[in-house]
Order: C-alpha cells, then structure tokens, then sequence
C-alpha cells in the first residue's frame, strides 16, 4: 500500500517529492544530482514526445543526432556563451586510459557543435532555412536539484535552425513559442504566459529569449520552455555563412529552442493533489481501468465476464469516436481477486477513469464510474458507459485546463505600490508591474524579495507593452514597460 | 549533384562511406570517432526504433531512463565487466569547476547503475520479472572507428530484466535473440544467423551471450546484436536480492540485450548498390516520388495537375489497403522546374518508388514507373497505378530479403581442411567448421586468418550442435561443435 502522501498545504514541496517517488515517475539515483526516470514517468515523456514531435516536424524541421562531447574550445568561441555554461560543465579528461589532448565538455546544450557541422553543410541560399531538432540528454551541474525540474542531467529536445535574414531568424524564434504555447494548453492542459525575457533573464549567447512561464499550484512561476533568437552570433564565432542571392557572403541567423523532462514535474504540480498524480488524458498510457468487485462466490462467476465486456465494448467506442488522443483509448482491466484495496492506489497513478463492476449494480444494469479529477462516484447505465466515457476523457482534459487557467487568473495581480508587493509576493501569484527596463531595479525586486522578472508580456507584434505607470521600483516613468514578476521554480 | 560513388567491386569499404556521406545518413564530426546522424540517416533509426519498441513492448518490457555517469566503483563491482569495459571508457574528472571526489564514468553500458536501482526496487517474487528498456546513448573509446558501425558514441536500446529463477531468465534471453532476428528479416530485410558465442567472446559478466550475425555484401560478417544471460553475476555484486515465495533470500538472474545505430550500417551494407542507398520500404520515410517531366509550355500547363492526383490517388490507395507498413505510404511530388536530373539524387537516396509522368504518356494514358532495387522502367497504366505501387512496395520488401537470403545462403560454406579454409577464407565468407572447443583453437584461427568464430549454431533446444568431424585445427574429435567462421565488422 501507498505511504502517506504530505497534503499540499502543510508541505507544497514534501508534496511534490512525496508525489513523485510514491507514483514510481522517478527515483533518486546514486550519481549525485541525477535522477531514474522510472516507467511510470517515462511513459508520460514519451506521450510528450509524440505529440510534440508532430508538432515541430509540421513546421519543416528534421530531426538529427550531434556528438555528446564538445571539444572545450568550441564553448570558448562565443564568448557571453562560455561565461554562461562554463560554472556547469562536467568534464571529461582521460578517456581510453589516457588524458585527452583536448578536454571535453559533456553538452550542456549543442549551439557549438552543432555551428561546426552547419558551417560545413550552409553554402548557398539554396541550403536555407536549415531546421534540426535533436532530441538528447545534456548535462547541468547544479548544486540544488528537485526531482524533474532541476536535474544535473535531462533529457530534453533542442532545435537549431539557421536562416538568410534577421526577420526569418525573428519568425522562427515565435512560431516556436506558439508551438510550445499551443502545445503546453493543448496536451499538457497547462496555461502559460508567453513574453520576452529581459537581458539578464537572456540565455548565453543570445540576441533574445522568448519563454512560456507556467503558474503552479502554490503560485510559483515555473519556466516551461524557451525560444532564442541567437542572430549571427554562433555564426559569426564559427563562420556559417552563406552566398547569398547577391553574390555576397552572408553569416546565418539563427534560432535555438528547447523543452525538457522539467515539463514532467510542471505537469505534476500544476494538475495532482493531495492523493496523488492527476493526469490529463492525453498524456496518460493508461485511460480507463476497470476493477470487478467479488464479494461471494457468485459474484466471482458472474463479474469477470461483464467486466471484460464492458472492456471491449468501450475500446470499440473510442476507436469508432475517433478520439483527439492519437493512441485510441488504452483500457486496463484489474485481474486480481481482491482489487478493492487497490481504489488508493489507482488514484496516487493517476489513471483518469476508474470503473467498479460489482454484482448488485449489474443486476441494476450499471456500473459505478469515477473520475479522477472530480473523486465523485457516479452510477452509469450499461449501455450508456461506453459513449459516456468518451466523452468524460475529453471533458476532464478541458476541465483541467480550464481549472488552471481559473487559478492562473485568480492569481495574477497588478500592484502598483512596492511596499504592498512585497507584502503580497508573500503568498504567491504574478505580479503585472511597471519596470523601467534598468537592472538595478530588476535586481533589487531579486535580493529583496526573492522574486524575478519572470517576462515582459507582449503585444501583437511582439514589442513589450508601454506602461503608463512609474516603475515600481524607482518611479521613474521613462521607458517603463509591464513586467510579471513572480517567485519561481 | 553528387559525387562519384566508388564502385563495390573496386572498394567495398570506400564505397560504404560514399553512400553513408553522399545520402547524407551521417558526417564525420569534430569529435574524434563521433559521428553526427544526419536527417537522412536519422530518420531511418526512428523507423527503427518505432518498429522495434513495439515489438519489445509486447512482451512486457516498459521503457524508463537511467543516469548517463556511472561511479567509478560501480563499474568495478563485476570483476569481469570492469577488465572487459575499462580500457574503453571516457571519464569525467572535474564538474562545476571542481574536482570531483570519485570520477564518473560516462556510461558505456548500464548493468551496474541499473542495478543500484533495482537491489532498491525488488525487495519481494511479487516485483519479479521486472521488465526495464532504456533508449540512450553510449560512449566507448574506440581507436578505429567507422561512420555506424564502429563509433566512440552510438545510440541503442538496451533491456535489463530480472527474474525469480535461472531457468526464467534463459527463457528471456532466448524470446529477446528471437525478437532481433525477427525484426531483422521482417523489418530490415536482413537474414541473420543466430547462435550461441563462444566464451572469449561473451559479454563481459556475462554467464552467455547469445547474438545475431548477418551476412554484407563483401561476405564479411557482422554481429546485429547480442543477448545476454547475466546469471546472478550483476545481483551478487550489487545485492539484488528478492524474499521467494519459500521465506528465502535470493539474489535475481539477470538478461541485458541491445541493438545499435549500428543497424543502420548493416542494412546498408545488406542492400544497396553502386547508385546509391537501396531501402526496404520499411525503413523508409519517403516511399514514392512523383517527378513531373514538363519539356515544353503545354506540358507545363498539364502535368502537375495530373501528377497531383497520382499523388492523391496512391495514398487514398495506401490507405484503404491497410499495407504492413504502420505509417502508411509517404508520397512526394517533386515540384521544382527541372526536376529530370534529380533521378540520379533519388536513386541515391534510396526511394523504393519513382514515377515519371509526362506529357506524351499521359496522352497514352500512363506513366513511368521504376523501383530502386531492379532499375527498370515500366509503363503502368493510370488506372492501375495505385494499386501497383501498393504491391511492389510489399513485393520490393520481400524480394530483398530473398535476394540477401541467396546471397547468405550462396556465401555460407563447410569445411574440413584447416588449409583449404586459410584459401577460401580470403574471398570471404561463412565457414561451418568443427571446433574443439579449446581457447587454442580459437586463437589460432584469429591470429592465423584474422577471422573469429562468429557463433555457434543451435539446436532447438539452444543447445551446440555436436560435429562429428575432427576439430579443423588440432583434429581432436572430443567435444567437438559445429562453429561458423568469418572475417567481421
């Protein structure tokens, strides 16, 4: 039987640790910082993949493979790039019994490497767009780790494309986050903010990161996937350059853009409650699981049978309804004799839909059907379950979405008085303030209250939106624009 | 354009790299003996994998992800395992800027991190078997290396399973050589032989590897992939210990199997030409292209018209027939200009189907069609089109396993006398020998002909099969065996 799960409210973070390990997603492991991603979990990841696989590939981008080691002085080459990565580096020295003429550096994201086999394959305007994506681990060595959303090693994927002109590099970094955008709403039922990071937020190497911030359920931000507008800066660092059209010689623009396994945990935190994992639909391999109760003999004769009808009958269904979830509807029916006790344990897994069939409701010509987001039990008639199911898989995945979005709501604020945000940031939420663009400002909100500019909202055409109010933190009022400012994961 | 291939005849080995670098399946990459997987090559190995996680799936085995760095110690709880990897590995010294207080070794194989989680998660025969698959990457330091089949980085899948009794964990050793050589001629069109190692070549902590052994073009062989039976040698280092049903404490018997990139070399090396990249429809991502033939104004008006309803007609076609083939069949409609100097481009790439459509044929009412495999230009009827692309991409399939299985089966030779081998071994081949069993033997053979006892061929039972002929080195008729024999990748 499942151990005791810490309620949210006494513990978000035991929780969410208590979540993780009890519903087998992942495990500590012995290498200091690195996680097991156990079958539980790695399932959700690959529902994750599929679907976003299909989405990056509808775009025109192809997946590839590039080595795991960079040679040390390709990180070296961009210079604002090796500032940011080098603190995490792990290092590999000797290999093959002997040292390495050249260290090398476990990936801690592939820019470099990869512009050394761009600017091998980029020769002329006819080679471009250029749009890869791998999918990969990489290695961050991070002092603090959390099961899924901070790890020294993840998996994750990265694309990379290169382009003729700055406007095309500009348009793929934010079709990229609308990817991201629509598939975090879509699959993982998770609303996110999309926005600019500011200069500081920036990832190394960078004209310009474009994020997705997510609100979890104790009102912390969490940064759910990245879009880089990278310019010609790996370019010009490794010489991709084209012939253009005009006969000139020309560095690529690039874009980088990354989601990872943190997803899984952003996922657990934003859906799951006090007894256990609450998964949308779409990302679960299991759907629906049907438990036969037995309490005499009789019971044991008849039950089995209906159950495993009942099965089929709702497989048929979702495969004739034509389900939004490319995999059909995976039903699981629960074989063993005594199947009661296992109620818990069904819901610390997550699995949406659980069906009772026990001998005095089938006399009745029903079943007992649950939901595990609403833990309401509800009599079904036979004949209706099949369809009824169906249709509750599509709502819970809308409900979920719409419940988090509610909360998102809920706990977005505009504060225009420092004083009261710091009394407010307290208890959480996101906080649409006015910054003057300085990192003064911006990094006194961080060493006073533990908060960051976590993205400046955006306007249709991308700019950052004017702020008629004085800067929250110095008041001026010159060149202010909103930012969300928020406690983050 | 492309570049020259090398012709097979003049230089199999340059050949195989002609094709590899000129279909764009891989590129040699800064990092010594690591290769960057190219769209092309890359989309083969999720063909791959999709094919091949199915079939794993089936029998149970569920997918998760262990830590990439392995503590030195660990590798050396195994005494075997350690003297066999060692000498290979890529070790990582210092992370975040620090020396590391026990080095990490990039994992080259994951026996000893997966067990340290295992002796964790079976405690009981109720956890037994447990079924674990991992897709990842691994390092192992080579000093010849050789674009998929030979690299210091490759890709794989590798199972680990554990089980109550050894009788158990033989069995699952076994299902998994018959799930590789299965999908080797049902999926890659490639024979294999299947047979039993010899013990200075088994896995190192292996109790018995198992592999498949597939035949090249040049007659040389090379190992597919290997199946191991880890006994209790991996349980008793790192206690991997269960309570059985009888109250005792026992340690698990183990399996460990795995299939590579390397695959991608294989199924290469088995089919294609002098033209390029010969692909079974299977592996394939594009299984027809349509390429319009417009030589004047008229033609130009016409013909893309009709080819776009070809196009629509073969998948509409496709799909209807429910063919063998998961994804379907992907149509592609050449729409550049001048699109009849691409032919020498798809036959490189490996397309299995082209069509030609121009005007004159069309007025004939029919077009051009050419499989890969056998060149030759055939006039299909419009009408029948659809429905003939469906048969030849089953027929195409099958008929390269057939043509690989003559090829096999032609190459594949007995012999008794020591010195008639040492001749015959120098056009390549696969030799059935009788063998003492003695390392000396064994080593004479290597030492004198550079060829290797490749496997040992079974009985039904798994078994060796007993040879009544005279050892072919010292002519000892103790214990002697049946043992193929060949030069290998």
């Amino acid at each position: 039987m499942a151990e005791k799960i810490t309620p949210r409210e006494q513990d978000f973070s035991e929780w969410y640790q208590d979540v993780v390990l009890q519903a087998k997603l992942a495990d500590y492991s012995p290498v200091k910082g690195c996680m097991v991603i156990r079958p539980n979990g790695y399932s959700i990841w690959e529902q994750i993949q599929k679907d976003l696989d299909k989405r990056i590939k509808k775009t025109g981008v192809r997946n590839a493979y590039f080595p795991l080691f960079i040679p040390e002085s390709f990180l070296k080459k961009e210079a604002e790039h090796v500032e940011g990565f080098a603190p995490q580096c792990a290092v590999v020295t000797y290999a093959g019994s002997k040292d390495l003429e050249e260290k090398l550096i476990v990936r801690p994201t592939s820019e470099t490497i990869i512009n050394s086999m761009f600017s091998k394959w980029v020769q002329s305007y006819r080679d471009l767009p250029l749009l890869i994506n791998q999918w990969a681990n990489v290695v961050r060595w991070e002092m603090r780790t959390r099961l899924f959303l901070r790890t020294t090693e993840f998996l994750w994927q990265e694309g990379h494309t290169c382009h003729a002109t700055p406007e095309e590099s500009e348009a793929e970094t934010r079709q990229m986050l609308k990817v991201y955008t629509d598939f975090s709403e879509e699959t993982l039922a998770m609303p996110v903010v999309p926005g600019r990071k500011s200069d500081s937020e920036r990832f190394a190497g960078a004209l310009r990161t474009y994020s997705i911030e997510a609100m979890m359920q104790d009102k912390k931000a969490l940064q759910a996937g990245t879009s880089h507008n990278l310019s010609t800066h790996f370019a010009e660092a490794f010489e991709t350059k084209f012939l253009d059209k005009d006969g000139k010689q020309k560095h690529v623009h690039q874009t980088s853009w990354g989601v990872s396994t943190r997803l899984i945990g952003a996922m657990v935190m934003t859906h799951s409650d006090d007894k256990g994992l609450v998964l949308p639909p779409k990302l679960a391999s299991t759907h629906v699981v049907i438990v036969p109760i037995m309490p005499n003999a009789a019971a044991k004769a008849a039950v089995p049978e209906a159950a495993k009808q009942l099965a089929a009958q709702i497989s048929a269904a979702a495969e004739l309804a034509k389900l939004p979830y490319e995999l059909g509807i995976s039903v699981d029916l629960d074989d063993t004799k005594q199947a009661g006790w296992k109620f818990h344990e069904y819901e610390l897994l997550g699995i949406p839909i659980r069906i009772e069939v026990g001998p005095r409701d089938l006399e009745k010509g029903q079943v007992v059907m649950t939901r595990r987001d609403k833990g309401v039990k509800e009599f079904v008639p036979l004949a209706d379950l099949p369809g009824k199911v169906c249709k509750e898989l599509i709502q819970m995945q809308t409900d979920l979405l719409e419940a988090a979005k509610k909360r998102l709501k809920d706990a977005t604020y505009s504060v225009n008085s420092y004083t009261d945000f710091k009394t407010q940031i307290e208890t959480g939420g996101f906080f649409h303030v006015s910054w003057c663009q300085s990192k003064d400002c911006e990094a006194k909100i961080k060493e006073e209250t533990k908060a960051t500019i976590r993205c400046l909202p955006l306007n249709e055409d991308f700019s950052a939106k004017p702020d008629s109010r004085p800067c929250l933190v110095c008041a001026s009022s010159k060149e202010t624009v909103t930012a969300i400012v928020a406690r983050s994961y």
